[in-house]
């Protein structure tokens, strides 16, 4: 009990050489897979493409003696000074995410749009195959770039992101995930990734860019080289550093759909666990202040220094243009459009957990094969994308000063047609992923694409959306399913010509809005983001509608794509709502399966200190007191095992048994100090044998304020209690009064309170009711 | 100490007939504004205009055997059928609001229109003083309906009703809230209030019958004619009611603004304290359906079946026909529109509470007081509306075709001018609010109006704002802080003209958007609520900017005016963050200074029980049970007063001392039964000398799952385990272990962790820290 390992960390020092070769160490070699759990087993996930140790985080404020010194003793200036700190943090995280989201912007677009011109000239000259060897080539090169920087030095820079963020959030640390090579990576892998045209997008990886960020800047710098300053300090902890990553992660989506308010919301309804209104407002801040820097770069683009990058600025898919017209009895096509994505959305993440499965066997076998299965999925696009238009019929202009569009982006690509002839699919497929959208989202063409064209479209795009997302290079999933909705929307505006005026491209939008809602399950954020990136607010209404009935259809089949994701990796994340069955469980129940707890007396032993650290893997332990009068223990309270470790390693060790002065700790210790997270047994070298028979002052260094729930206590509410209030222990004290007992009885942790770990040691629980949530 | 008195309750019963009289009964007599408080002094708030005492609400799941029962026999039928319930009444309260929101406009349009043709047609036949005896008289008449409901029928109809909501929503339940009369008050007098061109809005009306329907809905009726189909009682409880009160809140503004998302979002921020992501959901389907039968409604009047209801359907300031173009540089403007926004709305938070404080002083006279305060404010403000026009001189027009209106809402009103000539202070005074500000907002008009009528306008709104908003009728915030900011924002602009490009009429916007976040001090709610309000997405990042400048400048000076209104009205809130100073104190020092607590044994004699309640105002006592051995005494958990008085009302007694069984426990009493707050002590009538001596299990009634904390638990924490779990009482026990000892040392209840009342009677906290809050 107590237990959570720090494993992950003192791998981090014994084989430091180790992890500079392989970032992805797995001192576990058993696929997560196969997991058998109980409340005993140690906390593991799927980290990058292996098994490793997580940890949980201290979002709790650790109030002992320390604390308590150190917050008195702060003048009203320093208050004002880390006030100013925090602020400035927030705006630098969204200046630092605009700036990188504009040149990843910039880059992708230069990237492509020349690689696309050289293939276009080829067709205009009618070399086929070897514009289709220049296609393939470039498109092999850049995802073999994207690909072999994610495996060899970040395998955690792979897929999105977003779960691991809102894993630790959450209060759960996945190594590895904040450095500044996993920065560096995603934004080369996310720009090569991208520009190999490969069906993925931006947006995951922004928001974990923006989420690196601010964890970086939250530090410091970088792990070797780090600001020594005080001030930045003090935002070296767990729950500052927690507020940073809820901006940087709205930063991420703002800059990615140039969306302000839809990326706070996303945060807040999707990413964010905890949150408070104070927080809003601070990730607001950040969210303008990168809406300033995108608007600043587009006004320096309209002056053309920007190469190819379009005139359209960033809202990807404006389709404000249009008058939407629309009246009460279309209700009924946009009910059926909201059913129909539902079903295709929880569809869709079926098929996706089925195919994610299969890959991770493949990449747990080595880099090679994770390399080898990127390749092969770019070489499939390409060869799609490129051989694909040849198959359709082409298709003669309506107006000829716009059509066809060749040597820039727009609708009407002329491909292998002849003169005042355009290739319909080809403008859909031979483009970069962003133009795909624009060109389908268009409005007033209700005739400009075949419905065999979209049939094509809508198929190769439900195939690669499926097989992109698990390889090893950064991807977002946000545009490959607006790809799917935008087919989908399309084709049944086909369908449903005869019955509804609507206009295609809203239906395309429309279609987009119930795929996303039926696989990400999200209601309010997905509404705004939807509202900033088309700039229509008549759309409002109908996109809700979409939306709402979209997402109650996609929860009667399965959980959202993001769960999904998180179960897959086995990231213990705690939902808001508690199973009906805890209501029938006591946490002295859980309490009695575990092995007993491990205590301290406010003044010990060095001796026994060191052999609880050796011997156990918990993360807190009791502190108890005797009383004045004999049998009686009084709890002082919990300490860490990481300030157990500060204080050998410091060797703060008395030579009688006595209580500590405040001076003499403070001394020896900050409160910014003991809130950094970075000791392990390990490092603690050459406690000799007559310091083994000192003692240790407890006392200080105690949180003397832990949170303790009654052994009667439901599981339902101890749960809520450890969720709302963001715990990492949770003491159980006795119900009742008598000399001679312990006043502590139990520890439970994350572990413990998880439904899948404790199921399998209650077995009857399951059984005896069904999965009714109370929400 | 667990003391909060059901006094209101049984004033409800005791002076029926007195309250059908006066339904401000005032039991205590004292003005609220010089009060002393306590620890264990009981909850008094301002309710109407006099001083009652309030109650706490469950929000807690009493975890008793019978509520295990209950949830064990539930069938899936059932449990789907709670589900769909709750999904229909979600619909049923976005429906209603949409219609009765539909319906007031109706009226206020109708009313006020044909008013102001009267008076137009008396003005163009120069019959002036007619003109004004029919303004007055109209006004003054309007006025006294409005006023007179609510001095006699329901004077908790009277202001926003706002704040009463947000203390709903955290907890405290105020009394004659959410009736039927109420709602009935709150629709006349509002319609009432804003035809008589008093400077308030519909918008807070609009959110407190939002909410007045979600609760009547939930509980199945008026308190006289409820249903009592058994489906509809679970829904009786304090849990289901807040969330449907939260949906009703948020209808209400959607309502007001036509603003779905808005409306979502301002529950989010402002009103509520809980949130779940599934409520967030269900909020969302209410604003949806409300702005489906707000569109259904347009559809139906552009037919001209709605007199003289305008064209403009709902959306009230639609700026979304304006090419909206600024660069970087003109962040500097709108950074001196914020800042000096602020300051104004601090000022008006400072001098609304001065002038509040004298208006609840003359409020509390009587009533005859409050109608001569709302009449006396009715007849300032219409002479001013009707004489300030004739102070300025009369423009020109510019382009005959559509200067000046005569006969329909529009700019340029001709008032006292000759043909072809426009006033433009009649424009703004003498029109219905809601045109007032789409004209001021009226863009591309940067000539329109004379610097000296902008500030004429601006100043008698300021005074207007300020004296309106205490007097006895249905009164929103909203629309006098967004005229005054309108008026500021002009002015503003007229000053800078020189130095920027941006519109007079989005300055006019912004200035208003300033003041409310200077005043109101919300952020990404107002965002989208001006966003959805303008129609104009290209406004969004200088409207950011403006909204977080203003709320950091009104910060500095001051709380925000719902803060403000709830200290005034003494409604015991509890912020989501603790003050720094609780952490210097623990629950055990907040213990010893309380009495001590009464607590049962769990087969208790009726006597013991009957004292208890008569003696005693606590609300909930502990559970004890002798152990095994001697001198061990466990709990068993904590029972509500309300409980205890069902057992003695039903006669629920046991001859001998005897535990019970389950089936005898289900045939007296279920689950829906007990969650519904209805009894009070004095109902009991009669329990006999001989009943007196029998028993009573305690043991099937009795919540076993308590919340608890450790004596030297600080109030900090307790305060953020009371606030995010939302707790009633929180047991104290204590950190030792002896025996002889009692497992519970006290109880805590809202009243206990208020700042305000610890620090009187721990005045040395005061000094030790200033206020610094960590957010």
């Amino acid at each position: 009990m107590g237990e959570e390992l720090s494993f992950v960390m003192e791998n981090t020092s014994m084989e430091e050489e180790v992890e500079e070769r392989d970032p992805e160490r797995n001192p576990m070699n058993e696929p997560l897979l196969k997991r058998n759990r109980t409340l005993s087993s140690n906390p593991l996930a799927l980290v990058g493409a292996k098994v490793s140790y997580i940890e949980s985080l201290d979002y709790e404020i650790n109030e002992n003696d320390l604390f308590k010194q150190d917050w008195r003793s702060r003048s009203r200036g320093q208050v004002m000074q880390y006030i100013i700190l925090k602020w400035l943090l927030a705006f630098l995280v969204g200046l630092l995410t605009g700036v990188i989201a504009t040149l990843i912007n910039l880059a992708v677009e230069n990237i492509s749009g020349y690689k696309l011109l050289t293939v276009v000239g080829y067709i205009q000259q009618e070399r086929y195959l070897m514009g289709f060897l220049y296609f393939l080539g470039t498109n092999f090169l850049l995802t073999f770039i994207a690909s072999i920087l994610c495996v060899c030095f970040a395998p955690t820079a792979a897929g999105p992101g977003i779960p691991e963020i809102k894993a630790y959030l959450n209060g759960v640390d996945t190594p590895n995930m904040y450095g500044a090579t996993v920065l560096f990576v995603k934004i080369i892998g996310s720009i090569g990734a991208v520009s190999a045209g490969l069906d993925l997008g931006k947006e995951g990886p922004l928001v974990h860019i923006g989420s690196c960020i601010a964890s970086l800047l939250g530090q410091g710098g970088p792990d070797n080289h780090r600001i020594k300053w005080k001030w930045v300090r003090y935002f070296n902890n767990d729950r500052d550093r927690r507020d940073l990553i809820t901006c940087g992660a709205s930063s991420g989506v703002c800059a990615a759909f140039r969306a302000p308010v839809g990326g706070v919301l996303f945060s807040l309804e999707e990413v964010a666990s905890w949150w408070r209104s104070a927080l809003l407002w601070r990730t607001f801040c950040s969210t303008a202040v990168v809406v300033v820097v995108l608007r600043a770069f587009i006004e320096l683009c309209h002056e053309g220094k920007c190469g190819l990058f379009g005139e359209g600025g960033l809202i990807m898919f404006d389709v404000s243009n249009v008058a939407v017209s629309y009246n009460v009895m279309d209700i009924v096509p946009v009910a059926i459009i909201g059913i129909i994505g539902g079903v295709l959305g929880s569809l869709y993440n079926y098929l996706l957990h089925k195919i994610l499965r299969v890959y991770n066997l493949i990449n747990q076998k080595g880099k090679i094969y994770k390399l080898l299965l990127s390749l092969s999925v770019s070489i499939f696009t390409s060869a799609c994308q490129y051989g694909l238009p040849f198959l359709v019929k082409c298709t003669p202009c309506d107006d000829l000063s716009m059509c066809p569009t060749n040597g820039k982006s727009g609708n009407y690509k002329q491909f292998n047609c002849p003169n005042g002839h355009y290739n319909d699919l080809a403008t859909l497929l031979l483009t970069t992923n962003d133009d795909a959208v624009r060109n389908i989202f268009s409005t007033n063409t209700p005739h400009e694409y075949q419905p065999f064209s979209i049939l094509i479209f809508f198929t190769l795009y439900c195939i690669l959306g499926l097989i992109t997302f698990g390889i090893a290079v950064p991807s977002g999933l946000f545009l490959p399913i607006i790809l799917i909705g935008s087919g989908y929307g399309r084709l049944l505006g086909i369908i449903m010509r005869p019955y509804t005026n609507i206009d295609h491209g809203l239906l395309a939008v429309l279609g987009a809005a119930s795929l996303m809602a039926g696989s990400m399950r999200m209601t309010v954020s997905l509404c705004v983001i939807f509202l900033e990136l088309t700039n229509n607010l008549l759309l409002l209404p109908i996109t809700m509608i979409v939306l709402l009935i979209a997402k109650t259809v996609g929860d009667s089949f399965n959980p959202s794509v993001y769960e999904m994701i998180l179960h897959l990796k086995g990231l213990p994340f705690m939902d808001a709502d508690p199973e009906p069955w805890m209501r029938n469980l006591s946490v002295g129940e859980l309490i009695d399966v575990k092995s007993s707890v491990v205590s301290f007396r406010g003044i010990e032993k060095v001796s026994n200190i060191v052999d609880a650290l050796k011997n156990t893997t918990h993360n807190g332990f009791p502190v108890m007191d005797d009383g004045d009068e004999v049998e009686i223990v009084k709890l002082h309270g919990v300490i860490l095992r990481a300030h157990l470790i500060k204080v050998l390693k410091k060797k703060w060790f008395l030579k009688e048994k006595r209580r500590t002065e405040e001076w003499e700790v403070r001394e020896k210790f900050s409160w910014v100090e003991l809130a950094e997270r970075e000791e392990n047994i390990e490092d603690v070298i050459g406690v000799t044998k007559e310091e083994m028979e000192m003692f240790v002052d407890l006392h200080p260094l105690t949180n003397t304020t832990p949170f303790t729930v009654l052994e009667s206590m439901s599981v339902a509410k101890a749960r809520i209690l450890f969720r709302q209030v963001g715990l990492r222990h949770m003491l159980v004290v006795p119900k009742y009064q008598a000399s001679g007992v312990s006043p502590v009885i139990g520890i439970l942790t994350r572990q413990d309170l998880l439904a899948y770990n404790i199921l399998p040691v209650f077995p009857h629980l399951e059984n005896s009711k069904g999965r009714e949530k109370s929400n």
